[in-house]
């Protein structure tokens, strides 16, 4: 279609900004000359409507920046596009990379995402999931903090739902979650390979309200890769919380009782900044005395310390991926079930290799 | 009514569990004896249906566990009761705070919150913008990580609009941020309350893309107050960014210099770590020799530090809630105009004031 000759009349008065007032469908119609039942067909897809006014209808919801009222649409259509996330999380370090990767999947297929904090509250939870069904929305993520299985929600009429982080424990429910075991082996792994073998772990909060989960399943990974290298770990293997003060005195209690060691895995990386000062303060040096790995890969605290930590990184963003992609398929009839598991990846950086 | 007198007969099929199929207006209306309409009538509280037909819909409704379809409801209100919230960090430190008070806030007056990332593009806001409102929002508001002066956001046909941390630069708009320069009086009037008054400062970034202001009113705050207590800063006061290497870097080039300082105020708790640890490096005592004061209260950073941080709190969730209530007033035709500051809060631990 040439530039010369316009598909439809300029109308200065329809024409003005959209940032000013904005076209209705009405508008459209007018400036494409066609009723507005015709416009909605042209700019719905429907097939009773001829080629040249489809052309017409899109050319001047062009022209007018018209967008759409999907609420009425999705009143056609019998699907509200929408769909309810319930995060849990205080801080956000978990959930909002999540929420970050799985919007930008529904985004890209034109789903809004509902909103709705539940704070590690089952019956906020609750209420929250109420509302949100209560708004029309085409499916569920539930997305928590810790990777220890929880009690599954029910559901009403069939409305999907994925478990993001948290796995289900009903294995007929879909679940995207961090491979913990795997995660395990490949820190094992990567100290082995910078010529350690005398592995000591300093392990975090063991309890199942307080990403006990995670806590096994990381040992789980290490002692089968140590065990496959014919080792077992350096010292007495201890839980207590995921703080800093308790990576302090861990290494201490290893370092008092005589522990022969040239590695620590601490799990998290909190539990490594405290580990690195208790090492510093006996006048060790890092990595050349003693490795020190963390998990997380929460750059504050990882990327700050001296020598810079290496880490273990969630890619939570990928987790929210596959989450809302697991989702969408679940709408479209095609559901997953059973838990996925989305691999870790370990970022490497001073406190295992010396730069330079 | 008493119990032995159901208002409404009990019907087997039509109690079925809420929590298997979700029971309709329809069999609300059934169950009530009365027309669809007249139930619709009777739920949403309009005035010509007589008092007895409300109660037994009422009841009605509560025996099935009726959840009233909101979406349906908000078309023949006018209203969607939802509001678009668009964010734009990251990790979600700094937003993830905010949208939980505004999500209590909006929850109370029975919103649904729409949640898009905009990641700090302005394209991808502008984007986020127009779906939010093609989506019906009642009002949108705008999270930003810093508390640096935006640029604001064209909103057509009138819908209000709250920008909350980062105001808009358009005095006219509704902004709700913190009060950095009462954050650093309040530091500084702490600092001579513990008997120190040789006060040195370590700034954060200044420039305006990575909250400059921020670094810039805090400053401000600590010159008023230590000018009113007849003191300059001790040394020079520097910038540079808001890592834990520049806060060692910073403390170290204080102590080479041989500047005489018994206090630092740092402005973040990652640079406040950095600094204990140049401090502790030289053979100093914190708080004996020195007091450090640290900004954010991040537990991770500020509680785990050793000795803990004495640290500003930006009250964040404090600031979602009013950026929510000023927005309800905005829907309700009574705008909010200019910034709003929402003071701070100083939570004093070991880094200042010695236990015991």
């Amino acid at each position: 279609m040439a530039l010369s000759q316009p598909p439809v009349p300029i109308n200065s008065a329809a024409t003005t900004s959209s940032e000013q007032t904005k076209a209705t469908l009405k508008d459209v119609a007018t400036l494409a000359g066609v009723s507005v039942a015709t416009a909605s067909k042209a700019l719905n897809g429907q097939p009773k409507v001829n080629a040249d006014t489809r052309v017409r209808v899109q050319a001047a919801a062009l022209q007018l920046s018209y967008v759409p009222n999907t609420f009425a649409q999705s009143l056609i259509s019998g699907k509200s596009n929408s769909i309810g996330a319930i995060t849990s999380d205080f801080q956000g370090m978990f959930c909002t990379p999540i929420l970050i990767g799985a919007e930008d999947e529904l985004g890209a297929a034109s789903n809004t995402v509902l909103l709705a904090n539940a704070r590690g509250d089952a019956t906020l939870e609750r209420n929250h999931l109420d509302y949100l069904l209560s708004r029309n929305v085409d499916g569920i993520i539930l997305i928590n903090d810790k990777t220890t299985p929880r009690t599954p929600m029910i559901i009403p009429n069939g409305i999907p739902a994925v478990y993001a982080y948290a796995p289900s424990t009903n294995s007929d429910d879909c679940s995207i979650t961090s491979d913990n075991v795997g995660a395990g082996r490949m820190v094992v792994e990567h100290l082995l390979s910078c010529g350690r073998s005398k592995i000591a772990i300093i392990g975090g909060d063991q309890k199942a309200t307080a990403s006990g989960k995670a806590a096994l399943d990381r040992l789980e990974g290490y002692t089968a890769a140590l065990h496959e290298a014919g080792l077992e770990p350096a010292g007495p293997v201890r839980f207590s919380d995921w703080s800093e003060p308790w990576g302090r005195a861990a290494t201490r209690m290893l370092l008092d009782q005589g522990v022969d060691f040239d590695a620590v895995i601490c799990q998290s990386d909190v539990i490594a900044r405290g580990c690195l000062d208790a090492l510093k303060e006996r006048g060790l040096s890092i990595p050349r005395d003693v490795a020190v790995v963390g998990h997380d890969n929460w750059m504050n605290v990882s990327l700050g310390s001296a020598p810079p930590l290496t880490t273990v990184d969630n890619n939570l963003e990928q987790i929210g991926h596959r989450a809302a992609r697991a989702l969408l398929d679940a709408i479209n009839h095609k559901p997953h079930h059973g838990v996925e598991y989305v691999p870790c990846s370990l970022v490497q950086r001073e406190s295992t290799i010396p730069r330079g």
